[in-house]
């Protein structure tokens, strides 16, 4: 759930992300998903003096899943809260904790499949919602910046069941960035080394192919949103990325492909020397804005 | 493992589809792997009188696993035969056991990490190897022809974990045809009813984008590889595709795309109506070598 | 312009295939540009009992030189007529004359430019427009059956200054078919040598990419367009192709690419074993609708 | 021709970019031609001090062209130059001159076919060396720097033919660039205001898709080229590209794309507010590098 100027960030959200809004709550929040995503929303703004992430949220397989994990993460020593079935729309009861570095995660087993755009019977291959705006595939994955990323990548690990799959080493061994799956895609969360707790690098949707890329850049333009990098490819994990900011200075990605992992996967390795070309590929230095700018 | 005419197809599994040949053993197989797989192999060939699969396998996390799928199996039914950890190069011990299309399916928790083509510090985006033959990123998926597919689905389902992506079904509401995943890929088998028990219609290989579709279609012109259909795309998984055939008449498929379900999804169901939009979809009908020619 | 089905052609060809509706004049005659084409009209329909061409019309420098190349036709022993100006909507005068393959050519120096969907001044890099329906980039060229195409090979060469670019060649070194070229296009017209006067292979529309290519596809497949082959490759200027057919019957091509070609490249021969791989790049055998089915 | 240092360049030149070498002469300069030009050479390297550019010539459609062109510019009051056949390797008379910016171009009728990579006869879609390095289609263009463009626009577009396809208008009305074609390429040379002479800007290569750019990316970030700007999309022509530097510090571009345009072209039209967009379409401004490097 991001905080946000609403009005402006309706529209970017429909109109140039493209996303379709499927609902809006007593407390004047607004749900959306993608096109392709079946359950009832993906993404929830909501008003507010400064931008960033209120939680972030994984559904699990079923309510015997969720009873179970957060019982682990209790015996793990994480304390965790009970958000209501219905307090968010068409979704059910959520375990809430914080982790280390300072943000809240959410568990659910339950939200309504209102089904994409394409029927579940004889469905063609794409719908025209697919062409209204950048229209992501899916709400991906999401960068958090904050302190103590050992200690959420230990509760990610141990409890949740993610596995490594790639990390920038930094020269006294200790992690500085960590990339982590729990599914084949290259990553469901990450994290970065940051002294200030609780903070958003970017939330990042899933794009078709590299034509997308230069598609949704395109759209970008068009529309005047203020692009930070890109089109160009990450180091880490291959996958062909811009990003940039919504109205409300909430960096987004717009992501493509990355190799597809398993569990067995050796992770692979980033040094100090070459990190610039683990984030982008192509410059292999970072820039300013990708440094500094946080939520 | 495929049966082959071995030294034609050595030929062309290596410069054709571009695998890297890694091994051959005492009774002459031949072992191949993608330039990304990271395991010892992934495809294994040897010299017979008639075109077809032996036998295909999947890794499971570790031996542990192994065992309790085993355990799963016999419970459920199903008779299983341990292979002894070596008999296949760099592979530990497989559990065999028949499905009731009359195929050898089996499980294994050890092959050795031989690594990709690119290191696990600090690696490029891709390596040479990428571009040579068709270059897949790896092996895929199977669709097998047989008799009683929902034998089949039973066990995947009920004792494996598969969940069932898509089908057709026919008027009297059974089957057709079941695609399967076991992780977040399309499909990881598929099966369609046939009165033959034990027949291959094709193993696929992964690509990464529409052009690297085109660029396969290139090849096989320039390599004289007999295509049965394609470039195209299926309305199942929407993946898009080319079946050709290897010099010994195993019809094999080079696949991009298609979406990435979670097991919490509900099939998507063609109708007979449709069945030809569902496998190809911009012809919307099948072609007579698709139909009739298995081996 | 095409004889067609009025109605259900309207729809097709702003819907389906994208072009944009620029006028009716008081003889039914409907008017259509793509989003890009800055000139009033490129494809004009109407109503007829049978499908195929009435004429194809070039655009010369200016009046100097349609006067001088009418000077010319007449000197080399064509025969030529002025169509007046007004006769089509926003079109100056033509000069039509009837090549030795039966179909009438036009040469004409004036058509209204009413700009394409993008301004003069600061455009974006494509319009709304663009994605809607398939969206060519323009028409772009004909191919035309009849007999004498020899004949009509020596007043685009000898008189009006097209070069050969590619050509197909009998065992008796006659021509079976010529590309031949006006710019730096692979093709701005061809001809294919038949028994019948006066047919019409296919109009080609230029699309942007490969990408574009599938989309096309799509389009055709989610709108129940009849597909002749395709997507594919030619070998025959390497462009990737689609061939499909209109509401009436008149097959129209989605090309994309081709290399550009200039006035001093030796053309590229193909012979008669190879005619399949030089039409259809991939398959390398011609198909049976391909041939036989001309309007 | 390029100078530049000689062994690294030519290291470079092959197997980054991808050119084939074609021969060298007594003076020790280096020619190369791309896998697909026919002509024996398009890009000719030699030793020297420092960066930059000696000369960029036009072929002519025949010598009774060249000899009318010479006439031509010495009735407009240009000077030229006649370099003997022989002089630069399989290539004939050369007519040169300088222009209003300072830079000299040469005109020449005829350079041997040596043949691209593919015969004339029964060709594949592509031969193996269009994936050796980067591997452009041709040389497609030059952007020079020098002080008089208007001068130089005079003698190309009243002398040799070209016109002009976008410009950039500075606010008291003069061109701060143009973009002029003799052709239906967006451009076949261009020209920026500068107050130092015969400065060269980039020499560009064309890539045939996007995802080509990507790859020429790729390997640029393999080879530890150093990239000005790219992968992105110009406003300018809608061409996409990458611009970075060859060991000697001279730009290169590897460019996609672009509008095709004819002579009767109205020309688009940038405002001093949009120039950003009209250079770097994605970004909407330009970039320190791109403004203040030339060779």
């Amino acid at each position: 759930m991001l905080r946000l100027q609403l009005d402006e960030s309706v529209t970017f959200y429909t109109d140039v992300l493209g996303l379709i809004e499927t609902g809006r709550d007593d407390q004047g929040r607004v749900y959306f998903k993608t096109w392709d995503e079946r359950d009832h929303n993906s993404v929830i703004i909501r008003e507010a003096d400064s931008a960033g992430l209120d939680f972030y949220g994984f559904k699990v397989l079923d309510r015997a899943t969720l009873d179970q994990l957060e019982s682990d993460l209790n015996a793990y020593g994480v304390a965790t809260e009970r958000m209501p079935a219905g307090d968010l729309l068409e979704t059910g009861e959520r375990v809430r904790f914080r982790i280390p570095t300072g943000h809240i995660i959410e568990l659910y087993a339950e939200k309504t499949d209102v089904g994409g755009t394409l029927p579940y019977v004889n469905p063609e291959a794409w719908s025209p919602e697919a062409e209204h705006g950048i229209a992501p595939i899916r709400m991906d994955h999401i960068l958090l910046y904050g302190p103590d990323i050992d200690g959420a990548h230990a509760i990610f690990r141990d409890v949740l069941g993610f596995y490594l799959v790639e990390h920038i080493v930094q020269d006294d061994q200790s992690d500085l960035a960590i990339w982590l799956s729990c599914s084949n895609k290259a990553h469901d969360i990450a994290f970065v080394r940051h002294a200030e707790p609780g903070r958003l690098h970017h939330v990042a949707f899933l794009l078709e192919s590299w034509e997308k890329v230069l598609r949704a850049a395109d759209l970008m333009s068009m529309n005047r949103v203020a692009i930070d990098i890109g089109p160009t490819r990450h180091g880490v994990t291959r996958g062909t990325t811009i990003y940039a900011f919504d109205p409300s200075g909430n960096r987004f990605e717009t992501y493509c492909g990355g190799y597809q992992p398993y569990p067995d996967w050796k992770p692979t390795k980033w040094t100090m020397e070459e990190v610039g070309a683990g984030i982008f590929y192509h410059d292999r230095k970072l820039n300013e804005a990708f440094l500094s700018v946080v939520t």
